[in-house]
Formats: structure tokens, C-alpha cells, sequence
């Protein structure tokens, strides 16, 4: 079993048996249904369809892909695998994370291009691997960090879903809320719901219940009433970019908050 | 016709041929039904199961069907008029109007019960009428007034419904808006969609569009986005209760706007 498997108890993207198995995202929270692609083409329809979603899980998910889909290249590989890679950069264009791991990915092929196919296809797949890992690490450094500003009996407001399910397996956001709860902290989430597209409801609800963490489901008009009540000690959010002079662009309704 | 049709274009609420007629408020936008009533228990249920919601509007459903009710008066007819009060009392407990409505169907009876059967018939169903007609009266001084604050050309900000749906057949918020456009003012509207019931994405922008202001809806989250873009000029509310210093409670997310 994946390193992801062992350290959350959610799944949200995995490399088994050489095959790409990520969890239905769009079938959450009512079926928790895992999809198995072995055609780089699944994968980047997956992504497109957001059977897949949150920039860094889509980032593992590219690059996955491109590996799996380097099992196809014919009597041009360059050509076919520039190909491979343009046909993942069409995905999402919005997801910084899927050109970033496109680029680790091209970097690996052009350093290795004069190698053996067999060779040249278990670097990549170790490439892909290696990204999961990371992400997993990052965001465990991350949470570490983060979970310091959170106190015991914290309650900890967040919107949308930067969890697990929105990275390979830990979590920016939650992460940081997780890594409290793994140092021994009492937190309650409180999450919005985030329209237009729920995944607050759907996703990061379902996320904390799965962990067994405390969690409250409020529309994104309430988050205020809550403020001014007192009840909200903090709020955690994703960020989608982070600009040189510490502004965060993220999900819509991040800025009311 | 009873006036309301005349004016706006939106009938929320009549009484045509001593029956009640009411828009089914839970169809809305994607049907236009109306729901015709002529035993007070189907206007009881109709305010419980939100046929018609808006305190306003509640207020002269729960007259009218009073005056329906009235028609069922036996034996002891100040036993069974307190009945039908408390069965219209018993169907909204939130809404402000309708305790006000029904206490003044109770004065109506009171002072005259010692007349015939029909003329204290006639005269609850005219005290209905007359409750109908002075809500549009109140909404369009309402309007009139509020509508001095818009400039020509504004956007104007939303939330809930707070129009000719929650009244008798003008609206509040929406009738500061309807008054704007009728003083010839080019008005734009952005009407927040209302999570969690959407009062604001089914009922304020089907209203609007058949009344012809432009409207766009938005989810509740996006508002900031628009403040802080400057994109809106003003926002009009509707208030539940006011208190004497000013501090107005409404539906919520009206604390964040």
C-alpha cells in the first residue's frame, strides 16, 4: 500500500499495480467510489471531467498520467511524448500545479530520452512517485507549522476543501487542522458550504468525518453571524497563489471571510 | 381584478370570488402555479408547507383565511373564531405580521359579533381586503422614499426576497427598486441567491425578470468580490425586526452585505 493509504483515512489518488486509481470526487459525499485508469487518455479525461480537483492532487494526477501514457510512445518519442504532455496541459489550465509537474515530468524524459523504453518509463513512473511523496511531505511540514498557531479547543473555520482530497492525501488547509488533532489538540471545524460547487458540503465535510474530526456544515452566508458570535477562533483557508507581498487568491468567498 | 394585478406583474396573493389564490411559491421559477383556496385549513397548511412565505404576505393569508374560516362559525361562534385564530397562529411562529393580522381579525369580530352571521362575514373579509390594499399602500410610500437613495444608472445589491412576493404585491426592498425604475431610473440589480432555502436565486430573480430590471444572480460568497471591485452602489435589505436603536435582524447572511 501507497504511504497515503497508511497515514490518512482518505485515499484520493493512488499508483497500484502500475495503474492510476483515484477516488470519484464528484460522487462525494454519498458514494465513495474509486476509479482505476491504465490509459493516460482516462486520466486526462478524469481531470477535465473533476473525477479529480485541488491544484496539487491534479499536479500527481498529470503526472500519473504522463506516465502511464509513456508506455505508448512509438517511433518518434520525442514528438509523442511533447504530445502526451500538451494533451495534460489542456486540462485545467487554471491549476498552477499540473505545468509545474508537466515540467518535472519533461525534464526527466529529455535527460533520459537516449535510454532504454523500459528504463525511460520506470524513471518517469519514479518521477511520478516521487511528486506524490513530496506532496504528502509538504503538506505534513505544512500542517506541522500551521497546527502551532492553533490552540487546544480551537474552533477552526474553513472554506472550500484544501484536504486530502485536494492534494495526494494530507492537506494544506486540513492538513494544518489534522497535524493539531496528531499533536494532541481538541479542534472543531466549522466548514462552509462553497457554492457554486459545494466542495466545502460535499468534500470537506466528508473528509472530517471520515478522520473522526468534530466538524459543522454552515452555508458561506453564516461564516459572519459566526464571527460576530464569537464562536470562531480561526480560519484556515487554501491558497491558490500567493503573491510577493503576502496577498492569497483563492476560491470565491475567501475574501468575505 | 384586485389591485395588486394591476400594478405589478406579479400576483403573490387574492382574493378573487371569495376564495384565495396564491403563486405556489416552491415551484417557482420553473413553474407558475397558482393554488386556489377555499377552506381556511388549505390556507392553514399552505403558510406551513411555504405556498407563500414573506412576513407581509403571511399577514394577509392568515386575514384571508380567517375570512374563509369565518364562514364555519357554529354555535359558539366566539369559541370557534379563537380556534381559527389559533390554528393560523400555530402555522408560522417567526413571522411578526401574522400575530398582528390576526389580532386585528380578532377586534373585527369582537366588536362585532353580536351582528348577523353575514354582515360579520362580510365585514372580516373587507377588514382582509382592506389589509391587502394598505400593504401595497405601505410598500409603495416604502418604495417612494427608499427610491430618492438611488441614483440613476446604480447597481443595486440584494439579498433573500424582499419583494412583491413576500407582500401583498409590491415588495419592500424590491418595491425601493421597482419605485427607482418607475421614477425612470435605469437600475441594475445583483440579487444574492440565499443559501440555504435560494429565496434570492427562485423567487427575487424570477420577479425581476418579469418585471423586466436587469438582474444577475450571484452566489452569497461573491458579493465581497463585487464591493471590492466597486461594482455595486448600494444594497437594499429587507428587515425582519428593527430595533429602537436602529439594529435591524434579518435572514441570514444580511450581516455580512
Amino acid at each position: 500500500m501507497p504511504q497515503a493509504a497508511r497515514r490518512t483515512r482518505v485515499r484520493t489518488i493512488e499508483w497500484t499495480r502500475g495503474r492510476v486509481v483515484m477516488i470519484d470526487q464528484r460522487l462525494l459525499p454519498t458514494r465513495e467510489v474509486y476509479r482505476v485508469y491504465s490509459d493516460h487518455r482516462e486520466v486526462a479525461r478524469a481531470i477535465k471531467d473533476m473525477v479529480i480537483r485541488g491544484a496539487p492532487a491534479i499536479g500527481v494526477a498529470a503526472a500519473m498520467g504522463i506516465a502511464l501514457g509513456a508506455r505508448t510512445l512509438r517511433r518518434d518519442p520525442a514528438r509523442d511524448f511533447d504530445r502526451l504532455c500538451r494533451t495534460f496541459a489542456a486540462t485545467r489550465p487554471t491549476a498552477v500545479n499540473l505545468f509545474w509537474a508537466i515540467q518535472r515530468m519533461r525534464r526527466v524524459f529529455s535527460r533520459n530520452q537516449h535510454r532504454s523504453p523500459d528504463t525511460l518509463r520506470t524513471l518517469l513512473e519514479r518521477e511520478a512517485l516521487a511528486m506524490h511523496e513530496e506532496d504528502i511531505a509538504v503538506n505534513r511540514a505544512l500542517g506541522r507549522h500551521g497546527a502551532e498557531l492553533i490552540e487546544d479547543g480551537a474552533t477552526v473555520m474553513t472554506h472550500c476543501n484544501a484536504g486530502a482530497l485536494a492534494t495526494a492525501g494530507y492537506g494544506t488547509a486540513l492538513g494544518v487542522i489534522r497535524a493539531a488533532v496528531e499533536a494532541g489538540k481538541r479542534v472543531q471545524v466549522i466548514a462552509c458550504e462553497t457554492r457554486p460547487f459545494l466542495q466545502g458540503a460535499r468534500l470537506t465535510a466528508w473528509e472530517l468525518k471520515k478522520e473522526d474530526i468534530p466538524v459543522t456544515l454552515i452555508t458561506d452566508n453564516m461564516s459572519g453571524h459566526f464571527m460576530k458570535a464569537g464562536t470562531i477562533d480561526c480560519v484556515v483557508v487554501g491558497a491558490d497563489r500567493i503573491a510577493a507581498n503576502g496577498d492569497v487568491a483563492n476560491k470565491i468567498g475567501t475574501y468575505m471571510v
